[in-house]
Protein backbone atom coordinates (compact mmCIF):
# COMPACT_ATOMS: atom_id res chain seq x y z
CA UNK A 1 0.00 0.00 0.00
CA UNK A 2 1.27 3.49 -0.39
CA UNK A 3 0.24 6.49 1.70
CA UNK A 4 -0.02 9.81 0.71
CA UNK A 5 1.23 11.28 3.65
CA UNK A 6 2.79 14.44 5.33
CA UNK A 7 4.71 14.66 8.45
CA UNK A 8 2.95 17.14 10.57
CA UNK A 9 -0.23 16.05 9.87
CA UNK A 10 -2.43 14.44 12.59
CA UNK A 11 -5.00 12.94 10.02
CA UNK A 12 -1.95 11.50 8.61
CA UNK A 13 -1.00 9.95 11.48
CA UNK A 14 -3.50 8.03 12.44
CA UNK A 15 -3.21 5.87 9.06
CA UNK A 16 0.87 5.85 9.86
CA UNK A 17 0.43 4.76 13.54
CA UNK A 18 -2.56 1.84 12.59
CA UNK A 19 -0.29 0.47 9.50
CA UNK A 20 2.39 -0.04 11.69
CA UNK A 21 0.61 -1.24 14.42
CA UNK A 22 -1.04 -4.15 11.93
CA UNK A 23 2.31 -4.89 10.64
CA UNK A 24 1.42 -3.59 7.09
CA UNK A 25 4.35 -2.85 5.24
CA UNK A 26 3.45 0.37 2.98
CA UNK A 27 5.42 3.34 1.59
CA UNK A 28 5.43 7.27 1.90
CA UNK A 29 5.07 9.40 -0.29
CA UNK A 30 5.46 12.77 1.78
CA UNK A 31 2.86 15.74 0.28
CA UNK A 32 4.19 19.05 0.88
CA UNK A 33 0.80 20.96 1.77
CA UNK A 34 2.28 24.18 2.32
CA UNK A 35 3.35 24.22 -1.46
CA UNK A 36 -0.05 22.98 -2.80
CA UNK A 37 1.34 19.53 -3.46
CA UNK A 38 -2.62 18.38 -2.41
CA UNK A 39 -4.15 20.72 -4.70
CA UNK A 40 -2.00 19.92 -8.52
CA UNK A 41 -4.01 17.56 -10.99
CA UNK A 42 -2.37 14.79 -10.12
CA UNK A 43 -3.29 14.56 -6.32
CA UNK A 44 -6.67 15.43 -7.55
CA UNK A 45 -7.24 12.30 -8.94
CA UNK A 46 -6.62 10.78 -6.42
CA UNK A 47 -8.75 12.76 -4.28
CA UNK A 48 -11.12 15.40 -5.60
CA UNK A 49 -11.23 16.88 -2.31
CA UNK A 50 -7.56 17.96 -2.39
CA UNK A 51 -6.61 16.71 1.24
CA UNK A 52 -4.57 14.14 2.50
CA UNK A 53 -4.67 11.29 4.04
CA UNK A 54 -4.92 9.18 1.04
CA UNK A 55 -4.28 5.52 0.87
CA UNK A 56 -3.81 3.56 -2.19
CA UNK A 57 -5.54 -0.02 -1.53
CA UNK A 58 -5.09 -1.62 -5.09
CA UNK A 59 -3.43 0.04 -7.69
CA UNK A 60 -4.93 3.40 -9.06
CA UNK A 61 -8.45 2.41 -6.46
CA UNK A 62 -7.49 5.12 -3.91
CA UNK A 63 -8.99 6.07 -0.73
CA UNK A 64 -9.64 9.57 1.42
CA UNK A 65 -10.33 10.53 4.88
CA UNK A 66 -8.58 9.32 7.82
CA UNK A 67 -11.15 7.67 9.73
CA UNK A 68 -12.70 5.79 6.54
CA UNK A 69 -9.10 4.69 6.00
CA UNK A 70 -8.64 3.75 9.60
CA UNK A 71 -11.92 1.83 9.21
CA UNK A 72 -11.32 -0.08 5.92
CA UNK A 73 -7.75 -1.05 7.82
CA UNK A 74 -9.15 -2.23 11.03
CA UNK A 75 -12.00 -4.47 9.92
CA UNK A 76 -11.99 -7.81 11.10
CA UNK A 77 -9.22 -7.18 13.20
CA UNK A 78 -8.90 -6.72 16.88
CA UNK A 79 -8.92 -2.94 16.64
CA UNK A 80 -12.50 -1.92 15.90
CA UNK A 81 -15.60 -3.82 18.03
CA UNK A 82 -17.17 -7.07 16.64
CA UNK A 83 -20.65 -6.17 18.16
CA UNK A 84 -23.03 -3.85 16.18
CA UNK A 85 -23.37 -1.40 18.85
CA UNK A 86 -19.57 -1.27 19.29
CA UNK A 87 -19.26 -0.74 16.03
CA UNK A 88 -21.73 2.11 15.83
CA UNK A 89 -19.70 4.00 18.89
CA UNK A 90 -16.82 3.76 17.31
CA UNK A 91 -17.86 5.48 14.29
CA UNK A 92 -19.77 7.76 17.14
CA UNK A 93 -16.57 9.08 19.13
CA UNK A 94 -14.95 9.64 14.93
CA UNK A 95 -17.76 11.69 13.86
CA UNK A 96 -17.48 13.48 16.81
CA UNK A 97 -13.35 13.73 16.14
CA UNK A 98 -13.89 15.08 12.92
CA UNK A 99 -17.04 17.55 13.44
CA UNK A 100 -16.39 18.91 16.84
CA UNK A 101 -12.84 18.17 17.91
CA UNK A 102 -10.55 18.10 14.75
CA UNK A 103 -12.21 21.75 13.45
CA UNK A 104 -11.41 23.51 17.02
CA UNK A 105 -8.30 22.11 17.98
CA UNK A 106 -6.02 20.55 15.06
CA UNK A 107 -6.73 24.02 12.83
CA UNK A 108 -5.36 26.04 15.32
CA UNK A 109 -2.31 23.96 15.77
CA UNK A 110 -2.07 23.93 11.98
CA UNK A 111 -2.29 27.40 11.43
CA UNK A 112 0.06 28.64 14.69
CA UNK A 113 2.94 25.99 13.56
CA UNK A 114 2.65 26.59 9.84
CA UNK A 115 2.86 30.30 10.33
CA UNK A 116 -1.04 30.63 8.55
CA UNK A 117 -2.12 32.66 11.41
CA UNK A 118 -3.57 35.91 9.29
CA UNK A 119 -5.63 38.51 11.18
CA UNK A 120 -8.76 36.91 10.43
CA UNK A 121 -8.06 33.67 11.60
CA UNK A 122 -6.37 35.34 14.62
CA UNK A 123 -10.07 36.40 15.15
CA UNK A 124 -11.87 32.96 14.66
CA UNK A 125 -9.02 31.55 17.86
CA UNK A 126 -11.50 32.58 20.84
CA UNK A 127 -14.80 30.32 19.46
CA UNK A 128 -12.34 27.44 18.02
CA UNK A 129 -10.69 27.76 21.58
CA UNK A 130 -14.29 27.26 23.59
CA UNK A 131 -15.46 24.82 20.86
CA UNK A 132 -11.96 22.61 21.52
CA UNK A 133 -12.21 22.82 25.60
CA UNK A 134 -15.86 22.01 24.98
CA UNK A 135 -14.74 18.64 23.48
CA UNK A 136 -11.99 18.19 25.54
CA UNK A 137 -14.46 18.09 28.20
CA UNK A 138 -16.95 16.01 26.73
CA UNK A 139 -13.62 13.51 26.59
CA UNK A 140 -12.69 13.90 30.26
CA UNK A 141 -16.25 12.81 31.34
CA UNK A 142 -16.61 9.57 28.99
CA UNK A 143 -12.78 8.90 30.54
CA UNK A 144 -13.60 9.14 34.25
CA UNK A 145 -14.58 5.86 34.12
CA UNK A 146 -13.33 4.42 31.67
CA UNK A 147 -9.96 2.82 30.44
CA UNK A 148 -10.40 3.20 26.76
CA UNK A 149 -13.81 5.26 24.43
CA UNK A 150 -15.61 1.91 23.54
CA UNK A 151 -15.27 -1.64 25.16
CA UNK A 152 -13.10 -0.73 27.67
CA UNK A 153 -10.79 -1.74 24.83
CA UNK A 154 -7.79 0.08 22.47
CA UNK A 155 -9.23 0.84 19.35
CA UNK A 156 -9.56 3.20 16.00
CA UNK A 157 -12.02 5.10 18.15
CA UNK A 158 -8.49 5.58 20.60
CA UNK A 159 -6.28 6.46 17.07
CA UNK A 160 -8.54 8.78 15.81
CA UNK A 161 -9.13 11.20 18.74
CA UNK A 162 -5.46 10.42 19.96
CA UNK A 163 -3.78 11.85 17.00
CA UNK A 164 -4.56 15.63 17.58
CA UNK A 165 -5.45 15.32 21.33
CA UNK A 166 -1.59 14.85 22.21
CA UNK A 167 -0.33 17.58 20.35
CA UNK A 168 -3.22 19.88 21.70
CA UNK A 169 -0.48 21.94 23.35
CA UNK A 170 0.75 22.79 20.13
CA UNK A 171 -2.13 24.94 18.93
CA UNK A 172 -2.52 26.52 22.40
CA UNK A 173 -4.96 23.99 24.47
CA UNK A 174 -3.85 23.23 28.48
CA UNK A 175 -4.38 19.66 29.12
CA UNK A 176 -3.82 20.21 32.87
CA UNK A 177 -7.70 20.43 33.54
CA UNK A 178 -8.32 17.10 31.94
CA UNK A 179 -6.60 14.43 33.84
CA UNK A 180 -8.82 11.39 33.30
CA UNK A 181 -7.60 12.56 29.10
CA UNK A 182 -4.08 13.17 29.85
CA UNK A 183 -4.19 9.46 31.83
CA UNK A 184 -5.70 7.75 28.90
CA UNK A 185 -3.30 9.68 26.20
CA UNK A 186 -0.43 7.61 28.22
CA UNK A 187 -2.73 4.26 27.93
CA UNK A 188 -2.26 4.82 24.34
CA UNK A 189 1.49 5.85 24.41
CA UNK A 190 1.75 2.21 25.67
CA UNK A 191 0.43 0.32 23.61
CA UNK A 192 2.06 -2.30 21.67
CA UNK A 193 4.15 -1.11 18.55
CA UNK A 194 3.19 2.22 18.96
CA UNK A 195 5.14 5.07 17.09
CA UNK A 196 5.44 8.36 18.13
CA UNK A 197 3.88 11.67 15.23
CA UNK A 198 7.65 12.15 14.57
CA UNK A 199 8.49 8.72 13.41
CA UNK B 1 -36.65 3.25 19.44
CA UNK B 2 -36.86 6.60 20.50
CA UNK B 3 -35.82 9.56 18.00
CA UNK B 4 -34.52 13.11 19.93
CA UNK B 5 -35.21 14.66 16.75
CA UNK B 6 -35.47 18.50 15.28
CA UNK B 7 -37.78 19.18 12.31
CA UNK B 8 -35.71 21.84 11.23
CA UNK B 9 -32.43 19.73 11.18
CA UNK B 10 -30.77 18.43 7.85
CA UNK B 11 -28.79 15.93 10.27
CA UNK B 12 -32.32 14.56 12.21
CA UNK B 13 -33.94 13.81 8.94
CA UNK B 14 -31.27 11.92 7.51
CA UNK B 15 -32.25 9.33 10.49
CA UNK B 16 -35.83 10.00 10.05
CA UNK B 17 -35.68 9.02 6.41
CA UNK B 18 -34.11 6.15 7.25
CA UNK B 19 -36.20 4.65 9.75
CA UNK B 20 -38.74 5.14 7.45
CA UNK B 21 -37.16 3.77 4.42
CA UNK B 22 -36.59 0.75 6.66
CA UNK B 23 -39.88 0.14 7.96
CA UNK B 24 -39.30 0.51 11.43
CA UNK B 25 -41.37 2.10 13.65
CA UNK B 26 -40.28 4.88 16.07
CA UNK B 27 -41.03 7.67 18.88
CA UNK B 28 -40.01 11.13 18.07
CA UNK B 29 -39.53 13.78 20.87
CA UNK B 30 -38.94 17.47 19.30
CA UNK B 31 -35.74 19.10 21.22
CA UNK B 32 -36.31 22.56 20.83
CA UNK B 33 -32.86 23.72 20.36
CA UNK B 34 -33.52 27.11 20.31
CA UNK B 35 -34.61 26.80 23.60
CA UNK B 36 -31.20 24.79 24.97
CA UNK B 37 -33.28 21.80 25.21
CA UNK B 38 -30.52 19.87 23.94
CA UNK B 39 -28.46 21.64 26.51
CA UNK B 40 -30.08 20.40 29.80
CA UNK B 41 -28.57 18.02 32.42
CA UNK B 42 -31.26 15.09 31.03
CA UNK B 43 -30.31 16.07 27.70
CA UNK B 44 -26.44 15.92 28.41
CA UNK B 45 -26.74 12.66 30.05
CA UNK B 46 -27.94 11.04 26.97
CA UNK B 47 -25.34 13.09 24.92
CA UNK B 48 -22.82 14.27 26.45
CA UNK B 49 -22.13 16.50 22.95
CA UNK B 50 -25.45 18.52 23.51
CA UNK B 51 -26.51 17.63 20.14
CA UNK B 52 -29.77 16.05 18.32
CA UNK B 53 -30.44 13.42 16.82
CA UNK B 54 -29.76 11.20 19.76
CA UNK B 55 -31.19 7.71 18.86
CA UNK B 56 -32.27 5.36 21.91
CA UNK B 57 -31.34 1.90 20.83
CA UNK B 58 -31.73 0.12 23.80
CA UNK B 59 -33.80 0.95 27.40
CA UNK B 60 -31.00 4.08 28.61
CA UNK B 61 -28.58 2.80 25.75
CA UNK B 62 -28.31 6.14 23.32
CA UNK B 63 -26.68 6.50 20.16
CA UNK B 64 -25.32 10.07 18.69
CA UNK B 65 -23.82 11.53 15.86
CA UNK B 66 -26.05 11.35 12.67
CA UNK B 67 -23.88 9.31 10.18
CA UNK B 68 -23.02 6.75 13.54
CA UNK B 69 -26.84 6.45 13.59
CA UNK B 70 -27.71 5.71 10.08
CA UNK B 71 -24.15 3.02 10.13
CA UNK B 72 -25.74 1.54 12.91
CA UNK B 73 -29.15 1.05 11.49
CA UNK B 74 -28.14 0.73 7.83
CA UNK B 75 -25.40 -2.39 8.44
CA UNK B 76 -27.00 -5.90 7.43
CA UNK B 77 -29.70 -4.29 4.98
CA UNK B 78 -28.87 -2.80 1.31
CA UNK B 79 -28.87 0.61 2.42
CA UNK B 80 -24.51 -0.20 3.02
CA UNK B 81 -22.16 -2.08 0.70
CA UNK B 82 -21.39 -5.53 1.35
CA UNK B 83 -17.68 -5.65 0.60
CA UNK B 84 -15.14 -3.82 2.93
CA UNK B 85 -13.77 -1.28 -0.07
CA UNK B 86 -18.02 -0.33 -0.38
CA UNK B 87 -17.53 0.17 3.53
CA UNK B 88 -14.81 2.35 3.30
CA UNK B 89 -15.83 4.15 0.28
CA UNK B 90 -19.53 4.85 2.48
CA UNK B 91 -17.49 6.33 5.34
CA UNK B 92 -15.25 7.92 3.27
CA UNK B 93 -18.31 10.26 1.83
CA UNK B 94 -19.95 10.25 5.12
CA UNK B 95 -16.88 11.74 7.10
CA UNK B 96 -16.47 14.52 3.82
CA UNK B 97 -20.17 15.24 4.83
CA UNK B 98 -19.53 15.71 8.14
CA UNK B 99 -15.96 17.62 7.63
CA UNK B 100 -16.13 19.46 4.14
CA UNK B 101 -19.88 19.66 3.13
CA UNK B 102 -22.05 20.35 6.69
CA UNK B 103 -19.85 23.65 8.38
CA UNK B 104 -20.27 25.18 5.00
CA UNK B 105 -23.93 24.16 4.26
CA UNK B 106 -25.98 23.55 6.79
CA UNK B 107 -24.29 26.01 9.22
CA UNK B 108 -25.39 28.81 6.80
CA UNK B 109 -28.75 27.66 6.87
CA UNK B 110 -29.14 27.37 10.55
CA UNK B 111 -27.68 30.54 11.09
CA UNK B 112 -30.36 32.27 8.67
CA UNK B 113 -33.15 30.25 9.14
CA UNK B 114 -33.33 30.68 13.26
CA UNK B 115 -32.28 34.67 12.94
CA UNK B 116 -28.90 34.09 14.54
CA UNK B 117 -26.95 35.92 12.05
CA UNK B 118 -24.71 37.95 13.82
CA UNK B 119 -22.13 40.62 12.50
CA UNK B 120 -19.34 37.99 13.80
CA UNK B 121 -20.98 35.27 11.74
CA UNK B 122 -21.81 37.06 8.56
CA UNK B 123 -18.36 37.48 8.56
CA UNK B 124 -17.76 34.05 8.33
CA UNK B 125 -20.16 33.13 5.46
CA UNK B 126 -18.19 34.19 2.44
CA UNK B 127 -15.38 31.93 3.29
CA UNK B 128 -18.23 29.35 4.26
CA UNK B 129 -19.59 29.67 0.99
CA UNK B 130 -16.08 29.09 -1.29
CA UNK B 131 -15.72 25.89 0.85
CA UNK B 132 -19.23 24.96 0.73
CA UNK B 133 -19.45 25.49 -3.36
CA UNK B 134 -15.89 23.98 -3.65
CA UNK B 135 -18.17 20.70 -1.32
CA UNK B 136 -20.64 20.82 -4.60
CA UNK B 137 -17.27 20.69 -6.87
CA UNK B 138 -16.44 17.60 -5.57
CA UNK B 139 -19.93 16.47 -5.38
CA UNK B 140 -20.51 17.04 -9.17
CA UNK B 141 -17.70 15.40 -10.43
CA UNK B 142 -18.17 12.40 -9.00
CA UNK B 143 -21.63 12.21 -9.79
CA UNK B 144 -21.21 13.57 -13.57
CA UNK B 145 -20.64 9.76 -14.31
CA UNK B 146 -22.29 7.58 -11.69
CA UNK B 147 -26.30 7.35 -10.57
CA UNK B 148 -25.54 7.28 -6.69
CA UNK B 149 -22.19 7.99 -4.52
CA UNK B 150 -21.07 4.44 -3.93
CA UNK B 151 -21.48 1.57 -5.79
CA UNK B 152 -24.03 2.51 -7.88
CA UNK B 153 -26.80 1.95 -5.36
CA UNK B 154 -28.81 4.15 -3.06
CA UNK B 155 -27.25 4.26 0.28
CA UNK B 156 -26.30 5.82 3.88
CA UNK B 157 -23.88 7.94 1.84
CA UNK B 158 -26.53 9.62 -0.29
CA UNK B 159 -28.55 10.54 2.86
CA UNK B 160 -26.05 11.47 4.44
CA UNK B 161 -25.18 13.92 1.58
CA UNK B 162 -28.62 14.20 0.47
CA UNK B 163 -30.07 15.97 3.82
CA UNK B 164 -28.27 19.41 3.83
CA UNK B 165 -27.44 19.55 -0.33
CA UNK B 166 -31.32 19.72 -0.90
CA UNK B 167 -31.99 22.33 0.93
CA UNK B 168 -28.51 24.29 0.56
CA UNK B 169 -30.96 27.06 -1.00
CA UNK B 170 -31.67 28.31 2.28
CA UNK B 171 -28.76 29.05 3.27
CA UNK B 172 -27.79 31.32 0.06
CA UNK B 173 -26.51 28.57 -2.42
CA UNK B 174 -27.34 28.26 -5.86
CA UNK B 175 -27.27 24.77 -7.25
CA UNK B 176 -28.05 25.68 -11.05
CA UNK B 177 -24.25 25.45 -11.91
CA UNK B 178 -24.58 21.55 -9.97
CA UNK B 179 -26.76 19.26 -13.20
CA UNK B 180 -25.41 16.51 -12.18
CA UNK B 181 -25.89 17.01 -8.59
CA UNK B 182 -29.91 18.01 -9.37
CA UNK B 183 -30.10 15.12 -11.05
CA UNK B 184 -28.65 13.01 -8.08
CA UNK B 185 -31.07 14.91 -5.84
CA UNK B 186 -34.21 13.71 -8.12
CA UNK B 187 -33.32 10.37 -8.15
CA UNK B 188 -32.49 10.65 -4.46
CA UNK B 189 -36.24 12.00 -4.02
CA UNK B 190 -37.72 9.25 -6.17
CA UNK B 191 -36.46 6.61 -3.87
CA UNK B 192 -39.06 4.04 -2.64
CA UNK B 193 -40.61 5.23 0.43
CA UNK B 194 -38.96 8.90 0.50
CA UNK B 195 -39.99 11.21 2.74
CA UNK B 196 -39.43 15.29 2.85
CA UNK B 197 -37.72 16.56 5.48
CA UNK B 198 -40.80 18.57 6.49
CA UNK B 199 -42.57 15.16 7.05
Amino acid sequence: MRLYDNRSSGNAYKVRLLLHQLGIPFERVEIDIDRGESRTPEFLARNPNGRIPVLEIAPGRHLAESNAILWYLAEGTGFVAEDRRGRAETLQWMFFEQYSHEPNIATPRYWITHNLLTPEREAQLPAKRKLGYDALGVMETHLADRAFFVGERYSIADIALYAYTHVAEDGGFDLAPYPSVRRWLDRVAHEPRYIPITA
